[in-house]
């Protein structure tokens, strides 16, 4: 069976009592500057501080005991890492999460806090991956993958679901976030197929400096070597095998962004909204301010993915 | 008349089409690490970025035509400045505010943008009323005073009545920043006059390097001159005639607390609550922080004042 809308429902309802049901923020000074009408899905809010909680929390809760008693284990630049502890901590499961060495100081210290295993590893994807295997391996936990699993799309889907919800009226647009592509792969599932014309377009929206999926969704062949040098340190995994799938199916367009621009709308989130925000959730209005005339007197969504960073290494 | 909680009732009955009413904030590892329950009024979300909406507001939907169209002046290190500029545009009445050199970019930036007049002067309260009174004398412009007014108490008092709504049990401590005092004096009367038990004690939050009101509650005599040195920019005005009369009366204690326990505590915010607030917010956190005996196991209402700085200057 191809995931659906329905296992999204199931992951809701699965997940719901765990996690937040984030707020939906709007900033009339936003939507002056750029002309059109923002609505902001606030996951920096949630637990853990990201979206990331929801598909951890789908996948943990989706195991069977003699699973969950063996232990989890993933590879995540942060976000998934905590999500996955944190879950993994409400089902007294072990959990191992391998980070590359370059991951910020703040998502090393939440994996840790909420009494997960950390392992680290060069930054590429392969050393993440090869160590991981070798955990697998010697101690026979259950892989969560950070986006390559149904149960993980199913949950960040859940997202947007809430957010149908929230905005009453229909809405021209739904951005997210790219990376691995769970959070953009599970929200287009929802917005295609959920009644008819409560959203038109998905798009997904990628820094230059790792822009993996823009180049596999124009050239209709998913990128799996690539070397990101984003700021947005949510984004640089390569996309995954289900995700391209789905994207490819159900993502209407995916637009890029530069460095600059994602620290000056990281700045507009934060000064105008109030919200701690990280450099990867501020990515979707930065291609907004780039693409004026895509966006310009549409009803926007916006998933603001995560909220987790140094605020020591500030970017300005 | 004196100032009662019905007037604090006509304020938010005044205001609320034109305010928001801000979230109620909680963070579990916020409360692990002082061992307490703490509710955030997020007044960072407010309209301008701050609980002064609310006076502001509630002083100029008070006013008649003929005033109105003779303008209002005041003077404010920012907060309250931004406020009544935005309150006088949603009247179409022309305003002036008279800013302290000093005051942050962010600030006077808020003010000009909402279409107000700035003027500035030295920073020390005596150049500021100086420049209010020739303002005055020379344009026949009603002041709105930053604190010190009737008006502006009960309007900033809606901020502890709408937590009362949000709240539903009874909480130990409501706890607000004291400047001038118009939050502190609103917040004291809205708890006192309130149905019994709803909260037991109101404190106020101030800085060791703007004590006037402490030395002054302690000593039992308002303090008209001090010279504050203090990172909170809001809290660096002196407690008003009216302020110190309701503040003595009805508030329980005021403590102090250091500059680098402000910063600390505003960093604890950013980094769990995921909120941009400015230093003042952060000053009734950084007292549990320098007084965990006198919060131990207490269920406490704090009023994040405002999201409004430099991101440019930050003091870390």
């Amino acid at each position: 069976m191809p995931l659906s809308i329905d296992d999204v429902r199931q992951a809701r309802d699965r997940i719901s009592p765990h996690i937040h049901c984030t707020p939906v923020m709007k900033s009339s000074q936003i939507n002056r500057l750029l002309g059109c009408e923002i609505f902001f899905k606030a996951d920096n809010l949630q637990k853990v501080g990201a979206f990331k909680a929801r598909g951890a929390c789908n996948a943990v809760f989706s195991m069977d005991s003699s699973e969950l008693e063996r232990g989890v284990v993933t590879h995540s630049s942060g976000n998934h890492g905590a999500a996955l502890a944190w879950a993994a901590a409400l089902c007294n499961a072990p959990c191992t999460v391998v980070m590359p060495e370059n991951a910020p100081q703040a998502k090393k210290d939440a994996v840790a806090s909420y009494g997960a295993t950390v392992q680290f590893c060069k930054a590429t994807m392969a050393a993440r991956e090869a160590s991981v295997a070798d955990i697998i391996a010697e101690q026979g936990t259950t892989l969560v993958h950070p986006y390559d699993q149904d149960s993980i799309i199913a949950g960040q889907g859940t997202a947007a679901l809430e957010m149908l919800q929230q905005v009453d009226s229909p809405m021209d647009i739904l951005m997210a976030p790219v990376g691995g592509g769970g959070l953009l792969s599970g929200s287009a599932l929802v917005v295609k197929q959920s009644s008819a014309g409560a959203i038109t377009k998905v798009y997904g929206a990628e820094p230059e400096m790792a822009a993996d999926a823009f180049e596999g969704f124009k050239r209709g062949e998913r990128i799996s070597t690539y070397v990101p040098k984003t700021i947005a340190d949510g984004l640089r995994g390569t996309l995954g095998v289900r995700n391209f799938a789905l994207i490819s199916e159900h993502v209407d367009d995916i637009f890029l962004t530069s460095e600059a621009r994602i620290i000056e709308s990281m700045k507009l989130i934060w000064s105008r909204l109030k919200m701690v925000v990280e450099p990867s959730a501020a990515v979707p209005l930065a291609v907004m301010m780039d693409h004026a005339d895509v966006f310009k007197d549409k009803r926007v969504a916006i998933i603001l993915s995560g909220g987790n960073l140094d605020l020591e290494q500030l970017p300005w």
